[in-house]
């Protein structure tokens, strides 16, 4: 019997119909039956306070989302491009992960990033700190592809679905590599 | 009569007692006369979402934060380093501020930087990525010194007030900077 | 009588016939009266070798080199990207010039940067490590506009002339916001 | 019969008797029996042009260069922290071996990275640098322990012999990290 794996989708945006979530939603689409992404909604995670980071006093979300890294057999971000970095609410959901120190899942965790922008330089930046960041964590980052989708308004229709054939096929390619990082750290 | 400049300093932990809040009150207590710090407290900023980025829907928080941006001279940002970047709580309230494009009271607020950590590189990391976001908001950061705080336990007395007479005259040194900088774009 | 500004415009790629150079040229062809735009070639620059870095036995190209932009009243760096950062060729002039500590020409050098690539990203990635590299030099750099010039080939001719208006106007706004930079730091 | 590996070591400064080759030497004496690491000097890379860049005009040099990278199991990189990145000696023997692009020996080569500095921040920004120029040319990376030898001055011996206990250790670590991502990677 075929191994599913399971890779937790998360998006670093908290609007609703934010173009990076319909990236997400359409990766979820394009994963093959060898993997289902569940997605984990960062809306509920409060802003990091080190005062909190004990066993008594951590938030249940923080506990859940904590949880479901744990679980999952990889992760797959999806960032947006704020001021040339990840998005504050991506950075805090991520910095509550990373702690304690020796106790943070994201360490050896297989992880796949892609990010869009209606502008025209795809989230290039975000992406090369959100490489940093992971590096920090001991987090090990598919190289390539890189998916940088550019002027994204033109890739989706109005239902927020992706029609861009050669985006498609990068996520898919991207999920592919995802999935080869999975098993290679087996 | 002599001008006293007004600067908004904003530590980047939300936590009592951290070493980037001591650092920031040990910036107000060595400032010249010639300038005075108010200390804006990160805690009631929400997490940034565009759904809430609208003259009606804006959080009265943001709303205060951006008018003190504003109204300051110039702004003195206290990092720590998280996972080699910036923490969420101070990129999501940078986030925040410069919005919408075109009404960023961050574009041409002359700024400093600096960072403490108990670890040896002092927020280096981190320091490299704010001078990357504020590139992104055309806010002019002060370059030279760079006050990189590193084995910050040591540099603080059990009141959290800095001790360290080397910090202590870099910190000196980067407001008098940072009121050259003012004052050369005035 | 009108002062007339000196640039030193400096192109990171060796190449008779690069994109890059041809954005230089472009550059000097666009300066209104009040810049004259002098090309420095790079290519007789030897490797940085600290053992001849002493007044001794430092080459003589490296002085003509230091010397040129110790006279001009400001910089203009194009830089093309190579694996995501400044050609080697680039960074080593820089290294040459940013020595002996103290005596650094490239200190506060008023400094505009942009890059052409024919790929789709434009160079951000080597723009952002150049502005790291010369936040270390001192060297104050225009922040805006931001000149990436993406898919480069459509917007020369045969000739190596820029046609492209929209690029023909940043290139110009960059100018003058150089222009602007070095009165203001007068 | 146990199978030694054979790991290229390359230091990115030029001088004799520079710290970072004398970590590079130390990493060759710490070596286990598992591993042997060949030293290849760069001085005789020339300038890259990508004039040259054809079977043709590839200077003999970059050939042995690229033979050498293309025969070893993994690559040590030692590099110096000039301006806030690697030096331009290094890149430009990595752009050389980065090209022509489909013929890249560094695409999927095991890599460490280390680096010595005199000051406090122990190539820090360098590193960070070269990991940004590994990602592009999909050159795998060991993510931990990160070497960053700060104060080097205090750590070698007057024969330039490492003798920090602390930091034998950790490049002993990083030895180890390398041969376990060489293995993993087969």
């Amino acid at each position: 019997m075929p191994d599913t794996l399971t890779v937790l989708g998360i998006a670093g945006s908290l609007r609703a119909g934010s173009i990076n979530r319909a990236l997400l939603e359409a990766a979820q689409e394009l994963a093959q039956d060898s993997m289902t992404i569940q997605i984990f909604d960062l809306t509920p995670i409060p802003m990091y306070n080190s005062e909190l980071e004990t066993d008594e006093r951590r938030p249940a979300e923080v506990i859940a989302f904590k949880q479901a890294i744990t679980r999952a057999d990889g992760l797959l971000i999806i960032t947006p491009e704020y001021n040339y970095s990840v998005p504050g609410v991506l950075k805090n959901a991520l910095d509550w992960a990373s702690r304690p120190a020796g106790k943070s899942p994201l360490k050896d965790k297989p992880t796949a990033i892609m990010g869009a922008t209606g502008g025209l330089w795809g989230t290039v930046r975000a992406q090369t700190h959100l490489r940093d960041i992971f590096a920090s964590t001991e987090t090990p980052v598919v190289l390539k592809p890189e998916v940088l989708v550019a002027e994204a308004r033109q890739k989706f229709d109005e239902q927020c679905r992706l029609t861009d054939e050669a985006t498609r096929h990068f996520v898919r390619e991207l999920l592919l590599a995802l999935e080869d990082l999975i098993h290679q750290l087996r």
